[in-house]
């Protein structure tokens, strides 16, 4: 298969700098062989891309965009923490999406797929992780959805 | 202490297979002796067994039923990950419980006890776990309760 | 830098006693050189300190507060979990912060320094931490916060 920096490159996409807490935490933190990237919003250029709520102003399918930005921004956040070579991602373990819903939007997981699609298609079957979905009652910024990562790096 | 499938077996419980999700993740993921289970719903027989929210149409008794659902349902997935061998789950070390409710309902601890109950009775002081329960604003398929589970393995 | 111990005399906090859970699951579990603490809620003296709901009731000030008495108490817990000896935790990993809010109130991750702001006083670089902080609809008890920690101990 090939390099995940060349399925990168296939599929258009550019890795952003990875976004820099303005307080006291940090975008991941390596414990053993384990990575935790801190929850992801959908940043673009240090805006929020995606805000609003699923089951109102927010569609389907910008809500899918928003996830896929997420797992982008987790994407460069473990390029920080592999030096700069994905190809040191043993496994991408679990993520935990936090979508930002009505109470009667059901399709959380439809959304999230946006998320865990990226993945697979970067790294193919090491990037099949577990996964939670939830519809929570708000997000920071107001951004339509928030996802967070353990990894296992070589 | 009896085994974990002799537990099983005097609760009358007979796990079923381990749902298979249909996109791109996995019921389960190992990584070193840490065996993360994707969020299970109460899913019997491809059907969700109790739906809607907590302090609404779903009484406290059948979110306990839906979260001694889940529960099942993750040790389904460690049967699996065991290779049909529960004897070999050394510790369950977390839970996560997420509650579909409305924001009045404050019980949420309550409705998790019937997932942590079941662990403690099939795996005793190896099934007693760190936890965390919240109430959320909607869950896949608007089931009731999703549970999620760290467990270690020998 | 002062231990963790001369810090918290420092800021003049005297670490209660860890809170038993009433149920069926722990305070902390460990796993390897990973303790995993339960969700902890701003329980001072056995009573809610801080309960509402952010965006109504409960002021960013109150919250940050509630999630400051969150970070104490696991402290707490490390504090039993290390054998009351807290120069042993050697990162604290991830935290994840669930805010009682509003679908409107977007500030949450104001509301959550407050438990990463004391991580990092007491700990240094050591206490910054991957996190996540969400909104959801409904906590134990109706506390405002509640956190929930991974922490790497020597």
């Amino acid at each position: 298969m090939a390099s995940p920096e060349r399925r990168l490159k296939d599929l258009g996409i550019t890795l952003p700098k990875p976004a820099k807490p303005v307080a006291s935490y940090e975008g991941f933190v390596r414990s053993g062989n384990l990575v935790f990237v801190s929850g992801q919003v959908p940043f673009v250029d240090g805006k929020i891309a995606v805000s609003g709520k699923l089951g109102a102003e927010v569609s389907l399918e910008d809500g899918q965009k928003a996830a896929r930005i997420c797992a982008i921004n987790i994407l460069a956040q473990l390029n920080e923490a592999t030096g700069h070579d994905l190809s040191k991602v043993a496994r991408v373990v679990k993520l935990v999406g936090f979508i930002n819903a009505t109470p009667d939007f059901v399709d959380v997981p439809k959304v999230m797929n946006g998320a865990s699609d990226l993945f697979a298609d970067v790294f193919g079957e090491r990037g099949k992780h577990a996964r939670s979905t939830v519809g929570v009652a708000v997000l920071p910024l107001n951004c339509a959805v928030e996802v967070e990562a353990i990894v296992e790096i070589e």
